[in-house]
């Protein structure tokens, strides 16, 4: 379950032609969240940390206005393979973040930094996730 | 299996801090070969469409470098409900488009134009899908 | 002289290959803030607004870095003429604010609602403006 | 005279919520134009290019639409100074390449590629320049 929360201000440039915050952009919203996470939860640079996006996926509930004003967007690792680390978010719009705009879900593999190729998840790293998560 | 091809060029602005096209881009190419799939197949402007999107999943497979120059996006209908369309992508780069970089799936929604609720999707378009894909 | 503040988050997405804040960026930036000055000021939703953007110019003075976390964007109207309105704006970046990463200026121009035609300036908007800035 | 000439697809994602190219995707079109400039003039990839973006300009002149589908940029170097290169843009949109959307002005200045601090522009870069435009 999510429970790291970030809140994101929604941009002008984030609306497209539609009117509504382009799909793209909610990449962009979990990516964010995803940075603060790793600054938070395991105090890493994202840009430094040595992993790499498998996939992710987005269920989309309503659609943002740039009326909304900012999103919160909650995160949480919901499974933690050899290699590999799941994050679920929930991206949530209203001043008390209760209305559910999106799911998210995005897999990120954990990389040897020297071989760049995929590798266990170090035990401190491991450790820190299930401790925070109650995992 | 996906059969509409379109090409984009790869954008300096589309590349990340890692050096890579960020993963928020893969949406947007997407959304560029389901824009000319539209046009080209349905003759229909996406921005004019009756359709909202549901839901988005991306496999990355390997990273698009901005020497790449240019990506091939693979698109194909493989499956209408009653009022859902299920895209699938391969986002494929090389000069001979070969080499896979990512597999992304997408499913529309046909909405009412006059209620925004989900509809049947018409029947000509969806002939003129099936007719398109051997469905 | 730039009054009215506006505090953004640095997103990873608005690094780029060469990490730092890509120049694109910056107009975002001053759009955003633009979108706030007309909230605050002229109790305006800026996409709403009968007005439309004629020149933009930067001048860059240091690179913006995710490490910054926010950048604070003063903006101002140094300027009304018959029709058009000359915005400056100071981009800066620090916990206090103090360091100047760029200047830029926006000229917009108000248009008749009905003809989009350049237009004279609305007497209340342009007394509003006077008055917010002292001119 | 800007005579280098780029083609460049309007996206989908480029249009903003007042139904035109944003003006900040201006500064990534003229960006994309750059690399294609360095690629063919000075065989250097401007990512790797030991140069800075000093400051930039926009005219806009008329609004590009997603049913323009390409734009033409036609690049140039009109000044050489000490350490600085200033470059102009055409941005054109139609068939025949003869509207214009919008004029740019960009500086870069050369650094050195060990202090990072700005140096002269190399002679060969210098000569390849002045040649290629006539200067």
């Amino acid at each position: 379950m999510p429970v790291h929360s970030t809140e994101i201000e929604v941009r002008f440039r984030d609306i497209d032609a539609l009117g509504h915050v382009n799909n793209a952009v909610y990449a962009t919203y979990t990516e964010q969240a995803r940075t603060a996470y790793f600054r938070d939860v395991l105090d890493t640079d994202l840009s430094q940390a040595s992993t790499v996006l498998a996939s992710t996926s987005f269920d989309f509930r309503r659609s943002v206005e740039l009326t909304d004003e900012t999103v919160t967007v909650l995160s949480g690792v919901d499974e933690i393979g050899r290699s590999s680390i799941s994050m679920t978010y929930e991206i949530r719009v209203g001043g008390d973040g209760d209305d559910l705009a999106a799911e998210a879900e995005a897999t990120i593999v954990y990389l040897d930094p020297e071989t760049d190729e995929p590798a266990p998840v170090p035990e401190p790293m491991r450790e820190t996730l299930m401790s925070y998560h109650d995992l």
